[in-house]
């Protein structure tokens, strides 16, 4: 007994249906049994159990966190790691080899910290978290059950000068990253401290790969954010958010709560909450659809 | 005797000319040789020595080969370095210090795996590869003369979740990240492993910095894939398939071989073999040409 | 006595008021004292001592560098750290845990290597500098003041290669990087060494997180590059430019001094000195906006 996608799964497996631009796989699947909406169970393949579901994709998560559901470490600490006399690790941690954990670090049970990882002076890090290799943490509270990815980079300066055409200024950043429960952070995504509030990320916020927090930016609840998203310094926004892949938003925003911003949208000015916004510079996405429907018209080839 | 660029290239030097904006340096170049197209030949200084070529770039390239052959590493495991008892090296292997070497990983001939790489269990690396610093490996099978640059990642966990406002549940990962023979991978680069699928990439394809590759997702052989791109989950790429920087690909989508993205496209659907699209919903280029050509005329200003 | 943003000041502290947007924090606030214009000094609360500036955030830059100045590391060699015994480090300097450094390297006084931080053979730093957490560079020379941020990649080979259908050839990389002095390089932030000539970033340039910088390009003294720009190969910036985030430059282009880029532009042809360009393809200022003010028009929603 397994999951399996359709293409692959065999008569052991489940599988789902929820893209319907998989329909032909799933009519042609030799899964055993199938989550699917009840508008694409008429296509199944004879002989499949077929268990169905207002949101399929959802029942398929719960089924396969079932099957694969998030294991504690096995505890060890690597001798190669340099651990700070000064940090403490509840029970049950494992750290793995080169990690360094610098002066009063305390970290809570069952955490994972990954190879070569470095944990600056102070960090606080929750139960059953898990940093990912390389990664690198300072200046920042982390809470439980975050999954920090590979690479990724937290508490570092952000950008903050004055210009100055003797010598930009560099202005001392003094804030912290506050991370809090059951957020995901993807691999190389870069979260700078506040240059004097904190930058926060709300509870069950996922960020994918390669984004880029400024300091101050604050994210609500359960925010998403897709890969090489850039968000701008004081930034705030609201709960559950969702920013699809490359949208830039400036400084200084207020993005409102259940807000959506399509992918590549460019964001200059306040987006109310609830609303979806696309393009650049962001406009409504009707607006934006009719702009895009407009400049094809006018530039059609003449025939 | 060396390769040099035509401005500071010397008598004893072979140098290229390939791109028209610089046949005035070509012209005041005091190279010894010069590679050069026939249209060219006429602007080269006296006395310079001309290997004319209908491409001139892939000539230099194969001469500067032949100047700078890629040398097999030189033999050494670091004391430093954390390799489980149960991996397996091939012969010629080096090692550097502070890499970390998971269980059951098998290497190949003289493969180099640089400074704090870290390697999971079960990775597979073939002959001849090169594994730069601080990148981290897990989940995936790299072929032979593979080139992996500093702090790559390849194989963490796709960002694969159900939305749900009571908690967004995180589907587990449970593909692999396929590498085939004579990849490159730039630096700070992040590929996500399969699903459930596997994420693939094909021989030959060459993909630069900070590109962003999401799980599932499949090149083709041979494929070229500039800075900062981003290819969303389980969009498949044909063979020789180039994108342009900051190109963003939505997810599901078929890129056809030898399909060309203009830097910075959009792209939201499917892209016909051979066709080259540009802009934002990306459209065939010259229809993007026109677009742009008829936004220009129509917001002239008055005189 | 410190310094604090105007929503946590308290009585003891200094904060400030730049940007218009925080009127109504700063006449509610209760600092002590405060940097603000004559233009907003009006609206201070009862009590508060103003410091009236012309440039109020230059103002707080310098007074918060006073209360933070940049110590000196405390002088100390990690015993796990990898060091080549021909490499020289000046007095002073600090090499946290992890780190290697390999033969031939220079490092000047009182500067920090910090954990996990691996450096290439031959490469050289001047003094005062600070390479970031996990950081790598090869193939570089680094002035003095230089600030590297965790992750930071430099001088890992550039995307160079001659395309055939056959197999692209690539094409050897033979340049440095060439780093001056008190240059600020944001974390995650690729710099790839020059093909032939060098890649160049001058002195007291400030480059942000997640930005791409391509081999050969030149930076002049004092450029501000926001996050997750791309600069192609062998593009020249002159002194003063400044990028906003997501913007992408093509090749071999020439970008004047003083040059201004809004965020998310698209450069695909030179800019003159002392403009200012947006959009994509990238126009005067002036004119894309325009242009999408002239598209909002043409495609509002019929009444």
């Amino acid at each position: 007994m397994d999951v399996a996608p359709l293409q692959s799964a065999s008569a052991d497996d489940l599988s789902f249906l929820d893209n319907a631009a998989y329909v032909e796989a799933f009519a042609a699947s030799r899964a055993g049994a199938c989550i699917v909406s009840a508008a694409h169970a008429a296509r199944a393949p004879a002989g499949m159990a077929l268990l169905v579901s207002e949101r399929p994709y959802r029942a398929y998560a719960r089924a396969a966190q079932t099957f694969y559901p998030r294991q504690p470490p096995e505890p060890k600490i690597a001798p190669s790691a340099a651990i700070d006399p000064s940090a403490q690790l509840g029970p049950g941690c494992r750290v793995e080899p080169g990690a360094v954990i610098g002066a009063d670090v305390v970290i809570g049970a069952r955490t994972l910290i990954g190879a070569n990882v470095v944990i600056g002076p102070g960090v606080s890090i929750g139960d059953d978290s898990t940093i990912g290799a390389c990664a690198s943490l300072s200046h920042c509270i982390v809470g439980a059950r975050v999954l920090i990815y590979p690479g990724v980079r937290i508490g570092q300066d952000g950008f903050g000068f004055a210009p100055d055409p003797s010598g930009h200024i560099k202005v001392p950043q003094l804030g912290r990253v506050m991370i809090h429960d059951d957020v995901e952070i993807g691999a190389n995504t870069t979260i700078d401290r506040g240059s004097g509030p904190d930058t926060v990320i709300g509870a069950g916020s996922f960020i994918d790969n390669l984004v880029q927090i400024g300091h101050n930016v604050v994210l609500g609840r359960g925010c998403v954010i897709v890969a090489q998203v850039g968000l701008s310094g004081s930034t705030k926004l609201g709960d559950f958010v969702v920013m699809g892949g490359q949208v830039g938003v400036a400084g200084h925003l207020n993005i409102g709560t259940g807000a959506k911003l399509a992918a590549k949208a460019g964001v200059t000015r306040d987006v109310p909450p609830g609303q979806a916004y696309g393009g650049f510079p962001a406009v409504p996405i009707r607006e934006w659809h009719r702009q895009t429907a407009t400049l094809s018209k006018l530039s059609r080839k003449p025939r």
